[in-house]
């Protein structure tokens, strides 16, 4: 009977790892990664200004860690741009959630059902993009093992890595901040999820390529839908690192990030 | 007869589209480029304080745009350093510009007839480097269209995308503007004309190129040559583009640039 | 006997120039580095916040070099990152620089000594990369001898070019400044030597290679020692550059780096 259960989970991990993501799952993270854009302060009035700037931002936020990534590798940073459809698509999403009448499909996709659905999409394709960055960096430098994280990591993070420059491009510039020196709850997993797909990749880790990428998509959209539903910034990882710290009471505290999140959305609304 | 004509037209766009661009219209670019940087409050001093950082300024004043693009392609960004002649040639410029005894060299290519003459041969480089720019996207990327009107617009508009970098080269940040947000008349020009050659190198537009170059050059090179004779800085786009946005009076406003370019011309007098 | 004389300087020559760099002096240059590194006002606090920025800013002062170069020939940047042994032995020595109990590390490789040992190593290690860009861009660009001498040059200078964007990393922007607009001794240094170079790989300087690597090397180390020694900034280039700019006393002054260079060490201690 185990080796049966055994056997199914093992199916289930590899008819999941092979699902196309094109177009449902990408769809969903372009739309989610666009609405974050949408709720960057400021960022309506750069659409309204300069459409070519804000449609730039969107495109860093949808297709950011394939740039990154192209460039850690020293392929073309533009080479992800060949896939017209996907542009195409990220491009609707952009004009529909910045520009539609009424604010209507932005009104859809922020419901937050509607949303919860759309961000656990979002981390099923945020691990496929961490295992692929992992495996292609290994198919280049095949004992380069610092190489394989660094490459899972950006394809991972994405757009987060390189925010004091999507910034810049909108006008705004915070240089005593960046996404490495106060890591968010996703770029961190990404940090994490790169080195264990990387101990898989070099045999350390003895478990198949499919149950790994099925556990840590399972791990990451549980985590991402319950910060999600509870407007929290607070890590799933906070635990294991206050204890770290010698137990410093984080948890209760309102992080900065935490409060802005309430004024965030009173703000985009009232922008509109 | 109208055949005749029309042979007669294609035939002149052929020889001019074929026409070489070393050393003249080259040499052309240079100098207006230089100048443009040496306008730049600053500039001379940057070039007294520290003639590296000078050069390299001119560098991406002149070159900027086979940079950038050899960048977006996943070349060497010193590809084009290669051309030792290039090279050589605008650091001719450059040295002439900046330390010319009696600032000889400056006034003469600043005197106003001679810079039109300059500017009208800088916009045929300029047209050329766009469809360069369109052609060699497509031969990496066959159906990559977005790729070929980014590379053609960063072949269009050169130092200007990075004009934040290249101000960062001399000590200036000015993090609150930049050139997408805000598009000054060539990089507006070289979207569009990305675009245009985009779209005839996907059989779109049912034109020839060499008709198609002639054509977007002439456009390029009376506005500018008006634009500069009347030291202005309004666009040709701006009456559509006025009309877009209901009428609103933009012309009779002087912008901040065109305020500036008045007292520019004084504070580089004094500078010297 | 003249003859047999220059043949031992050959000899002597070519087989300094033969000897492997890793493991020793490649260790002296990461320890001289990063000790530079935790020189820096606010480092120890940023390894204490995100070992990940200190651990990547620790890998860009070690690395720094052959990141720009692969870069500016159209590489990976990461290429460098597939020796595995080389950033195992960087990170250690950052670990024990930063984290060792009671300082114990950081007190050794500081106490004078010691350091002056240790910095001569590193300008071997310096002149030997210098000698490597420069063939390694003569090897891809046959005439390009403006490549050839920006590759030496960042090659020799490494971090220091970057050395905005890697206090970007650690939450510091000083955009007044970069390290072309006031160089450094070993900048520009590295810069003439890049040039010494290239002009012999151009077969213009009429001297081996090895004997070249050997002279420069002793310019080097000499140079550094003495000036580490003596606390001082001022460069032995001072002297000529004074005479250039009409004997301006330059050389009483006490410069800003140099009032700093006396806190510095302090701050660093009081940090601890």
């Amino acid at each position: 009977m185990e080796v049966l259960a055994a056997l199914n989970l093992g199916d289930i991990a590899q008819i999941f790892s092979k699902m196309g993501m094109f177009p449902v799952f990408d769809l969903a993270y372009y739309i989610v990664s666009i609405l974050y854009l949408k709720y960057e302060p400021g960022s309506v009035e750069v659409s309204r200004r300069s459409p070519v700037a804000s449609w730039l931002c969107a495109m860093l936020y949808c297709f950011g860690s394939y740039i990154l990534a192209d460039i850690m590798l020293g392929h073309s940073p533009l080479d992800y741009f060949q896939h017209n459809s996907h542009i195409l698509l990220a491009s609707a999403v952009w004009y529909l959630i910045f520009y539609c009448p009424l604010n209507l499909f932005y009104k859809c996709v922020a419901f937050l059902p509607v949303k919860l659905v759309l961000v656990a999409l979002k981390e099923v394709v945020r691990t496929r993009k961490i295992a692929a960055g992992v495996h292609h960096a290994h198919h280049a430098y095949h004992h380069g093992f610092f190489i394989m994280v660094i490459v899972g990591y950006v394809k991972g993070s994405g757009v987060a890595l390189m925010s004091n420059f999507e910034q810049l491009l909108r006008g705004v510039w915070r240089p005593d901040t960046n996404e490495i020196l106060n890591m968010s709850f996703p770029t961190k997993a990404s940090l994490y999820g790169a080195i264990l797909f990387t101990l898989q990749e070099a045999h350390i880790l003895p478990v198949a390529k499919s149950t790994l990428i099925l556990c840590f998509t399972l791990f990451m959209a549980t985590s991402k839908v319950v910060m999600t539903a509870r407007h929290s910034h607070g890590s799933p990882f906070a635990l294991i690192e206050s204890w770290d710290h010698h137990a410093a009471p984080t948890s209760p505290l309102k992080t900065k990030e935490e409060l802005s999140e309430g004024t965030r959305k009173r703000k985009t609304k009232k922008a509109e």
